[in-house]
């Protein structure tokens, strides 16, 4: 960030922009999101490098290591640490060493014994592993998902700036706004609600998670892996998605608008009086 | 798919699903995007797997070696077979010896010497490369990116049946619709643009892009490498997109809804007249 750039709001930067309105242009001054390379590093081993919100860092690389299976719980994190670079940020992650042998591991079997990759199929069933769990969606009143919106448009303050980024958040049964996180990236946004509630050792299946976006296989996968048993989203599912859903016994629920909603698995624990098609 | 689903649209497959409307709820058959995990695969070397609607894998892998900088020009690659797989799709690329050499020494580079990774400061400058190339926009009138949206959503056919995939478009000066893809990832429909581009062997300068999504840092990125001049999207861009773009000197639209935008960067090639602010 320049010198000349003054912050409006965490997580975003003033610029100024060319606006067209009805035909009249005039020069603006606009609330643009950061957009930042985070690299997570584990036990000083480089592991991924995603573009996300420079905010609630801690979140994130909690909600990471555990949607992607790299730590079990969150006490498998003996510390963490934030250090800002040149052009990103770094967060390192110390594991416990099970994990950290795991970890060695894996990528062993991804570099393969010649350093030349795997066959496609076997890389297909890494990037895809099957559902390992099954949850159990709470009741809900069919009302709940509506308010859970609600609630979250008030608090998407980083999306009220800058029109770009979605939120995640975990709502009580009645659509209670319990938690909610920001992010340029959707799935960014997800783990980081995740990794929020690992950090403050919450029994995430007491809620269920609403999200701004589509629902995409990731996002039904970091979700079922959380333990949470109903996921919402404001857009549509992939096929993909629907099917891990079903295979993990979530309530899948896409198009949630207003009072409207499609659920597309596990609806019987929605409180609704189903009619005949 | 299981043998009870039927195609309704290439790309889409129809679910059952439970729709509340109104408080009212009922059974209806329900048109959902495929999502489909697609390993990309250069000379037998599997590089990376992305999820993405199963439909123009062509062009998908054209646009995705071009934008990865796997090579240089669509002529580096000399063969591609699609492959259906149990639950995927392998699409094997035979590229041109010498862009072979240059992946394979850059997957050593990243394997590091101990197989342990690199420093996250090492990363995170792969992660982000510096713009390496400079676009020249093309002169636009105010009214194209109207005009270009406008054609785009009668066009986007999986869209408009399952609400779940984006849309990156190539359009002429008057905002004439010349090319369009769709998928469920933003930037696949980008990558899949870009390849039905360079397998078309048309300059791709001639036109700017339009996408129904946000602007993010890749998809300036992809635009440039492309040698596109223009990209106008529907949503919010990023400050690091808004950086790379003044960097590159691509004309970066933002906010794109009907005769209104944000112009970022490059704004001098937009035929309007700027009133002060």
């Amino acid at each position: 960030m320049g010198a000349a750039d003054f912050m409006t709001h965490p997580g975003a930067r003033r610029l100024q922009a060319l606006r067209c309105q009805g035909g009249v242009a005039s020069v603006v001054g606009d609330d643009v999101a950061d957009e930042v390379p985070v690299a997570l590093q584990f036990n000083g081993i480089s592991h991924a490098v995603m573009l996300a919100t420079p905010l609630d860092l801690e979140d994130f690389a909690y909600g990471f290591s555990l949607s992607e299976g790299l730590v079990d719980h969150a006490n498998d994190i003996h510390d963490l640490e934030i250090e800002a670079v040149d052009r990103g940020v770094v967060v390192h992650v110390e594991i416990a060493s099970r994990c950290l042998t795991r970890l060695k591991e894996r990528r062993r079997t991804l570099a393969g014994r010649t350093g030349c990759g795997l066959c496609g199929t076997e890389s297909l069933a890494h990037a895809l592993p099957r559902c390992d769990r099954r949850v159990a969606p709470m009741a809900l009143e069919a009302s709940s998902v509506a308010c859970a919106l609600a609630a979250m448009r008030a608090h998407q303050v980083l999306q009220g700036a800058t029109g770009a980024t979605h939120a995640a958040a975990w709502c009580g049964p009645s659509g209670e706004l319990w938690r909610l996180r920001e992010d340029v990236g959707r799935h960014n946004a997800l783990d980081k609600l995740i990794g929020a509630l690992a950090r403050g050792r919450v029994d995430a299946s007491a809620g269920f998670f609403a999200v701004t976006s589509r629902a995409s296989y990731e996002m039904v996968q970091k979700t079922v892996r959380a333990g949470v048993g109903t996921l919402a989203a404001i857009s549509a599912p992939t096929a993909l998605a629907v099917d891990t859903a079903q295979e993990a016994g979530l309530c899948l629920i896409g198009f949630a608008r207003g009072r409207d909603w499609m659920a597309y698995s596990a609806a019987s624990r929605l409180n609704i009086t189903p009619l005949a098609a």
